[in-house]
């Protein structure tokens, strides 16, 4: 999956990523940093997961994730401000070079929230 | 519900806010910003809504909605950064006194997006 250059560039911005799974008890959400998400070589979207217990819990009932970010700060489909939608499969990594990459760069991680893209969408 | 003073600080700064609701067809996320919400005096969340057709239609099929939003610029739980998980029962109003009230401030909306709020989280 190509990363648009407006995605790379919102990453690069201060701002809030919303993630949500959907377990046994309904949808739930949790939250990271557009700073902390990092695009792998082949193409995945990587995060550092500290706590994220329920999402991974999640994870393991139904792999899919949605996960939004955006700026006010980068220019959009109506001006200033833009954002996307991803849609993906999430896997928890402990262990192996998908783990270590992160744990480099994120020294407190538990585990690579690592996802395979499935749509990436501006939404605006 | 009580609005925290932490919640009102946080909506106040620059912010991307995600909505989450549950669909026939399985999760949906939209966005708004944090500058754009308000409290009513009888202490539900009011959200312009513009668009958010997938979001009325899921609203329709289930109205629990969950909602994240936060700041790098506040201080939270942990340092520097807080955010908040709200849940809550939404309803699209479009005429009468909450779809005025809001209106008002956005001239742009199509319906007012009313949240009464069950619980309050501030996650970290």
């Amino acid at each position: 999956m190509m990363i648009p250059d407006k995605l790379k560039e919102i990453m690069d911005k201060d701002g809030v990523v919303a993630i949500a799974t959907l377990g046994p008890d309904g949808p739930h959400m949790v939250n990271t940093w557009n700073s902390y998400l990092r695009i792998s070589e082949d193409g995945r979207l990587f995060i550092p997961a500290g706590y994220m217990h329920r999402t991974e819990a999640n994870i393991a009932f139904n792999p899919n994730v949605l996960i939004t970010l955006g700026s006010s700060k980068v220019q959009g489909l109506h001006g200033a401000g833009a954002g996307f939608l991803i849609k993906g499969k999430a896997k928890f990594v402990t262990s192996g070079p998908d783990y270590e990459f992160m744990k480099k760069k994120f020294s407190w991680l538990r585990a690579t929230l690592a996802i395979t893209i499935e749509t990436v969408t501006q939404t605006w």
